[in-house]
């Protein structure tokens, strides 16, 4: 049995010495906003609609920070939208756009073993002759057919590169805890002896990301 | 590409006094004796039927160790016969048997991860209610749905034991490199953060009980 959480609350001039000079909000989406799965896609965290309200129109920025690849960001932020949520694509930081640009970056050509609802985020990246592996959260795509064949491009590599979206061990979803990334990137690890990259949370550059997005400097973040 | 191996042969001096004192030897099958997989499953590789019945005339005890477990041991030695191999199922010690030997020691009720062809070695073990997780080359039974059952299972447990038969990276098939078990027993490790116990190549009791069926000591084996 799993204890329930209890938060304390500081008394409010404590808030207000730590809000002083915050401008900026970055906020997790998945088991924070809302919890995934089951027929609607999810259902929102009781109270989090209303807060989302409520930072908007405090004049604080808000950023939202996902480690979600299990969609494209326009499907997923449609769901959200769907579930009552005030967001826009523009305040979403995600892996998969965050993967593409290093993949530009360093001419990398990925075989991709990632949910089949994220592969359009990689339309006009270049695939053929793969030279790294992408992983992302692929749930049923992680057959042990397709994370052999995405270990067998590692392993004839002579410079294997592995970049992970992320790198949890699992999350909730309604009907129970689901295995996430992470463990298929320590899987991969294993079997060539390499390091992965992770890209997403909690990667710094990830974070520092949403900030530019955001224009404004670590210490004014909450 | 991958470099042929060089051996260098000792002259005979140096191999009387290697032998010297040796009784008994254990040998590794699958790699060693034969390559798996394809339509016979598998081919004998070159010289080793001739060294099987050279080392069994010559008077020395002979074992078989295997971290094989995609078949029973039965089948197993069945498919090597059939590839004109000189052996018994007395001679082969295999992780499965041992793993029952230690649920039966440690009353463990066991949720099964394996290849449905070695479910049989576990015929006569309780598995209602189970308190453990065993896992083996469970090659496309590692499925997402497979490996979240065995998890869930795991982190459920207020104890969390996780047996893995072998901790193999890969293994090499007629057609390719096929990832092995001990990739999902990292995975499974990392998810739960726990550590797995190995039943098999290279814990040091599983080679010890091959040599207790040879009734030899370590520095009498080779």
């Amino acid at each position: 049995m799993q204890a329930s959480r209890v938060y304390s609350f500081p008394v409010m001039a404590d808030w207000s010495k730590r809000l002083a000079g915050i401008k900026g909000l970055v906020l997790d989406i998945s088991g924070v906003l809302y919890d995934s799965g089951g027929e609607g896609g999810g259902v929102p965290i009781p109270g989090s609609i209303e807060a989302v309200k409520k930072i908007k129109s405090s004049g604080l920025k808000l950023r939202f920070c996902t480690n979600e690849t299990q969609a494209t960001r326009d499907k997923f932020v449609e769901k959200l939208q769907r579930l009552g949520f005030d967001i826009v694509v523009d305040e979403v930081t995600a892996p998969a756009p965050a993967a593409c640009r290093i993949l530009k970056e360093r001419n990398l050509r990925p075989h991709l073993l990632v949910h089949d609802d994220v592969i359009p985020e990689f339309a006009d990246i270049n695939k053929a002759d793969p030279n790294c592996v992408v992983i992302g959260d692929a749930a049923d795509n992680f057959s042990y057919k397709n994370l052999n064949d995405a270990f067998q491009v590692l392993i004839g590599l002579e410079n294997p590169v592995l970049l992970s979206l992320g790198k949890g061990r699992y999350y909730k979803e309604t009907d129970g805890l689901k295995l996430d990334v992470g463990v298929y990137m320590k899987a991969l690890e294993y079997a060539c002896d390499i390091q992965a990259e992770v890209v997403g949370k909690p990667a710094k550059m990830f974070f520092q990301s949403a900030l530019t997005e955001m224009d404004i400097e670590p210490h004014q973040a909450l």
